[in-house]
C-alpha cells in the first residue's frame, strides 16, 4: 500500500525536494509565516466561536484538510509532526528533523521517499536562513519543545531539550520567543567554586579551573554551557517579560531571545493569576513581525499555541478553546500583516489530541442553545491545572471537600460529592471501570476535566492522548492543492513558497564518511563534545569549528548521530577545511 | 449574538433569496448535484481510507467546513438540516422546508432572517423545476425520510412521512430511488371488500362503494391514496429491483420511481446477505443521471447515504466506514459525469453523529500501523444490526453465549465473557456507570459497536446522539467562500447556482389570508383532506384543483399549515381561480 499523494504540484515539489535533481526554482513568498494550533480539529471551532461570541480568524482562510502521519504510526506526536511541516518529511517518533530508523516504519510508506535514518534532514527555517532571510520561532512551550525544536534541531529525540537549545542557539535564528530559560544556562554545580565541574565555553578550551557564581543565573544545562553569554556575544537582544519586549527597540539586524519562563510558559486563561509579567501569543507574534519584517529579504516565522494539544491530553474544554483563541489571535496578527505585503500564511494543527466534539453521551441534539454551550465555559475562569493548585494541598493530598470546594469557586460548578469522589478514582487508576482496562495513574486535573466536561459542559472527549484523524487547514495568500494531503506535502508546500530544498539538500549536512575527510568524535568531555575533522576542532551543535583557537563561522550546524555513529557538516564546512588542510 | 455569514457573495445571495427584491440572476451551471453523507465529519475519512486501501473521491474535492445549526438549537437533526441545504433557511427540529416556529428560536438569530413560522419555503428543487429543469432524489432510507423530504416536501413533522411522500408525488420530481414503498400503498383495510374505508383516489371524489382487493399491493397510507397508480398515470416507470432499474430504457422525458424496499434499504455491507436485489447508491446515482441528463435544460439531483448516520448513532465502524464509501462512489460517479459537463457537485454532511474519532482512551498514538486500523474492520463482515440478527433469537433474548458467538462468526472478535456481559448490561440500561446518568434503554447493537469498538478496535467515539462541531465540505465545479459557513449559506450557494430562488420565493406558496380570496379547509374525511377555494376543490397535498371535476394542473402543491390554519397556493393558482369565478 502506498501513501496517496495528491497528485500533479505536490509530485513535482516532491520530486524536487528529495532528489534535488530540477533546477532552482523561483522563491514564490516574500515572508512565510506559518502558525500550528498543537493538538486539535474542527471540533474545537464552534466552541471558540461561541465562547468569544464572535468568529474566529480562521474561519477566513478555512481550506481542506490533511492526514497527520508518522513513519512508525498513523497517529503522529509533536516531533515527527513538527518535522513533517518543517521538513516535508516523515520521522520515526520522538525524532526531531533527522531520518526515520527502520525498523518500524509503516508498512504502507515506499522506503525510497524515507530520508535516509537519523540523518539531519534541512528544515524550512535553515532554507529562509541560506536565502538571506531573517528566522523566528514562537512558543507558549519551552522553544525546545517538540514543534519548535522540529524546525532549528536535529535529534533523535525530543527529550533531548539542552542538545536541542544548543542547535537553536547555534543555528542563529533572529527570534526566538517562549518558555524555556532553564535550557539556556548552566546547571549550578557549574559555578561549583571549589571546581570540579568549571562553567566551560564550548570549544573554546578555555581555563577549567575555579570559576565565580557571582551574579549568575543557573538553569539546568549539564554541559555547563551559558548560551546566553553566547547570545549576547553574537549581538542578540534578551528579554524575561512582556514589559521589556514591548520596550525593545527595533531596527534593522536586531536580533532577539526571549524566554518568559524557566519552563512553559501560563495558559493563555491562568496568565492574570499566576504570570502576570508574560505576553499573549499575539503580542509576541507581534514583536517577532515587526523584527523579522526589518529584513529586505523577508523573513520565515514559526508560531505555536503550545497548550492546546495539553488541553486535549487533560481533557479540559476552557484550556482547549481559551490557548486556540489566542492562537487565533496570533493568526490575525500574522493575517493583517500578510494583507499588506507579500506573506504566505499556512495555519494547521500536527495533529488532534483528546478528540473533542461539541455532544456527549450525555448531552445530545435536542434543545441545545448557544447559552447552553457558552454559559459553562464563561464559569471557567482558569485551567484545570489552576483549579488543582487552587486546592492549596499536593495533589495526592486532595480530598473530596477541597476539590468541590475550589472546583465550585474557579469553575462555578457545584459538582456532587459522588463525582468529586470519582475523580478522585479516576486519578488513582486510568480506568473508566466499565470500557477500560486499569492503567497508569493520570493526573489529577486529567480526571477532573474528563468527569466536569461529560457532567457539566457540552464538550464530548474520546481520548486522552492523539488521534489520527484528519485535521483542518487554514491558508491565506494561496489555495490548497486538492487531493489526500499529507502533513509533510504540507512541509513541500512551505519549501516550495521558497523555491525547493533541493540545493540545501545536498548541501547542508553532508555525511562526512561519503568524503575522504578523516574525522572521530570525542564524547568524553560532558561540558566539551566535540568532532575532529582533519584535526580541526568542531564543537557539536554549534556553527562553527576552531582554527588555532579561533572561530571560523559556518553557514550550518556540525551534527553527530550517535547511533549511526556519522558526522555532518555543510558542504562549505568541508571546502574550508580541504583548503586549510 | 449574531449568526457570522460569511461577507459579500454569501449577504448577497442571503438578501436576494429571502426579500426577492433584486432582479434576476444568471443560472451559473447546467446541473447541480447535491450529495449528502448524513451524519459524520473528517473522523471517517481515515478510517475509510485504511479500510479502502485508497484515497477516497471526495479527497479531490476537499473544501473548508461548515457549521450545522437549527433554529433552536446548535445542533441540528436531519429535517431542519436537509431545509438548511433545500432552502438556505433555518428551521425547527422535525420540520421539513416550512418556517420555525418562534417559541424556542436560538438567541443569537436574527428574526428578519426567519422565514415566516410553519410557511413552506420553496426548495432549490422546486427551483429547478420552475427553470424546466429535471429533477431527483435518491437515498438509501425511505425516500420520505428528513433529508431527502427537506428538498420536495412541506410539514412541520419529519414523522408524517404519509404526507411527505403524497407532496413528493405530487411535486413531480422526475427520478426518486430508494427505499419507502410501505408509504406510497394503501393500507389492507382500504381493500376492504365490506367496504366502510374504501380506496378513494385522491380529490376526485370517485365512487365510495366496495373496491377489489384483487391483485393490489398493500402498504400502509392511510388516506388509502395509491401513490403508485398516481405515479403511473403520470407516465412514470417503476421499479422495484436492480435488476429492473438497470434494464429502464431510456428517453427524453423518461420518469421513474425505484422503491426498492418497503421500509429503508440494507446498509451497503449487508446488501449481499440480506438485500441481493437492491442497487448500491452509485448504482442508483448513475441510473438517475442517465434519466435526468435527457433534459437538455439540465437537472438538480440529490443523494443521501442515508445510514452513516445510523451507524453513528450505533457507533458502529464497520457499517459507518461501509456506507461512507458507498456514498463516496457515488460521488465519483457524479464527478465523473461533472468533468464532462456543466455541472456543480456539492457534497456535505448534514451535521456530525456518534463523534467517532481515530484513537480512544484505550488506543493512543504509539505504534499504530495502518494495519492495526484497518485489520479489524476486515474482519467485520456485516453491520452491528447484522450480528444481532445473526444470533437467531430476538434482541431481547440475547445471551452471552450467542452474543460471543456471533460476534466471533461474523465480526471475527473473541470478546470475554465479561464484555459481552457488560453488553447486555449496558444494553438494558443506558450507563457507562460511571461517567453517564441512567437513562433510556438503547439497542442491543449501539452497547455491541460501543464496547467492541472501544476494545477492539482504534474508532473512540463519544456520543450516541448528534454533534454540533463544524463538519466538512467537499465541492467540484466551484471554490467554497471562504468565511463561518453556516448550513444555510450552503442552501443559499445552490440557489444562487440557479440564479437565486427570489421570484420563486414570491410566488410558489402564497399565504391566502393575504388575497381576497374566500377558503377553507376540509379535513373531515381522512381518505379526502382538501380546501375550497372560491368554491373549487383543492385536495391538500397535490397539484391540482378540480375544475367541474377536471384536474386543472398548477406549478406547485397545496400546503395546509394546521398550527397557523393558513393555506398556501401558487400565484399562478391564485390568477387561474380568479380568471375562473
Amino acid at each position: 500500500m502506498m501513501i496517496w499523494n495528491c497528485a500533479g504540484f505536490l509530485s513535482a515539489v516532491l520530486a524536487l525536494s528529495v532528489t534535488g535533481a530540477a533546477s532552482a526554482q523561483q522563491k514564490k513568498f516574500k515572508n512565510i509565516i506559518m502558525l500550528i494550533p498543537d493538538g486539535c480539529d474542527n471540533g474545537v471551532l464552534g466552541l471558540a466561536r461561541w465562547y468569544k461570541n464572535a468568529p474566529l480568524q480562521v474561519d477566513e482562510m478555512s481550506s481542506g484538510r490533511h492526514q497527520p502521519y508518522m513513519a512508525n504510526s498513523i497517529m503522529t506526536d509533536s516531533a515527527p509532526g513538527g518535522t513533517a511541516l518543517s521538513t516535508g518529511q516523515l520521522t520515526t517518533d520522538k525524532f526531531i528533523a533527522v531520518g526515520p530508523r527502520r525498523e518500524d516504519v509503516l508498512t504502507n510508506l515506499n522506503e525510497r521517499d524515507l530520508w535516509p535514518a537519523y540523518a539531519p534532514i534541512p528544515t524550512i527555517l535553515e532554507a529562509a536562513k541560506k536565502l538571506g532571510m531573517s528566522t523566528g520561532l514562537v512558543s507558549t512551550s519551552r522553544v525546545t519543545h517538540a514543534t519548535p525544536a522540529g524546525f532549528a534541531a536535529h535529534v533523535d529525540s525530543r527529550s533531548k531539550e539542552q542538545e536541542i537549545a544548543r542547535h537553536m542557539v547555534f543555528n542563529g535564528i533572529d527570534v526566538v520567543m517562549g518558555g524555556g530559560r532553564n535550557n539556556m544556562l548552566p546547571k549550578p554545580e557549574c559555578y561549583n567554586t571549589t571546581g570540579t565541574t568549571p562553567f566551560v565555553e564550548v570549544g573554546r578550551q578555555t581555563d577549567e579551573g575555579e570559576y565565580s557564581s557571582s551574579n549568575r543565573q543557573t538553569g539546568a544545562r549539564d554541559d555547563c554551557l551559558n548560551l546566553e553569554d553566547e547570545l549576547v556575544s553574537r549581538g542578540y537582544d534578551l528579554c524575561y517579560t512582556r514589559q521589556e519586549m514591548m520596550a525593545m527597540d527595533v531596527k534593522p539586524g536586531t536580533k532577539a531571545w526571549c524566554s518568559f519562563a524557566s519552563s512553559h510558559m501560563a495558559p493563555d486563561i491562568d496568565r492574570q493569576f499566576i504570570a502576570q509579567t508574560e505576553p499573549s501569543l499575539a503580542e509576541m507574534t507581534d514583536k517577532a513581525i515587526e523584527i523579522l519584517s526589518q529584513n529586505p529579504a523577508g523573513f520565515f516565522l514559526m508560531v505555536e499555541g503550545s497548550q492546546v494539544d495539553w488541553a486535549g491530553h487533560a481533557n479540559d474544554p476552557i484550556w482547549m478553546v481559551t490557548d486556540f483563541i489566542a492562537w487565533d489571535d496570533a493568526v490575525k496578527v500574522s493575517v493583517d500583516f500578510a494583507k499588506e505585503t507579500d506573506t504566505l500564511v499556512m495555519a494547521q494543527p500536527d495533529h488532534n489530541t483528546g478528540g473533542l466534539k461539541v455532544g456527549s453521551y450525555k448531552f445530545e441534539y435536542v434543545d441545545r442553545t448557544v447559552e447552553f454551550a457558552r454559559e459553562p465555559l464563561l464559569g471557567m475562569r482558569m485551567t484545570s491545572e489552576a483549579v488543582v493548585e487552587k486546592m492549596g494541598v499536593p495533589e495526592e493530598n486532595a480530598t473530596v471537600a477541597l476539590l468541590k470546594a475550589s472546583i465550585l469557586e474557579n469553575w462555578s460548578i457545584n459538582i456532587t460529592d459522588n463525582e468529586a469522589q470519582q475523580i478522585l478514582e479516576y486519578s488513582d487508576r486510568y480506568s473508566d471501570k466499565f470500557l477500560s482496562n486499569p492503567s497508569d495513574k493520570i493526573p489529577l486535573n486529567y480526571a477532573m476535566s474528563r468527569i466536569v466536561s461529560h457532567s457539566y459542559t457540552i464538550a464530548g472527549w474520546s481520548s486522552h492522548g492523539h488521534n489520527a484523524e484528519d485535521v483542518p487547514l487554514w491558508f491565506y495568500g494561496m489555495d490548497v492543492p486538492k487531493g489526500a494531503i499529507l502533513n509533510t506535502d504540507l512541509g513541500k508546500i512551505a519549501a516550495d513558497a521558497l523555491g525547493g530544498l533541493s540545493k540545501l539538500n545536498r548541501d547542508l549536512f553532508v555525511d562526512l564518511d561519503t568524503t575522504s575527510l578523516t574525522w572521530s568524535v570525542d564524547l568524553s568531555k560532558e561540558t566539551n563534545p566535540h568532532a575532529l575533522v582533519e584535526g580541526f576542532v568542531f564543537p557539536l551543535g554549534t556553527d562553527y569549528f576552531l582554527n588555532n583557537g579561533v572561530r571560523v563561522n559556518l553557514p550550518g550546524i556540525t551534527v553527530y548521530a550517535p547511533t549511526t555513529e556519522k558526522l555532518y557538516i555543510s558542504m562549505e564546512a568541508i571546502q574550508i577545511v580541504q583548503s586549510l588542510a
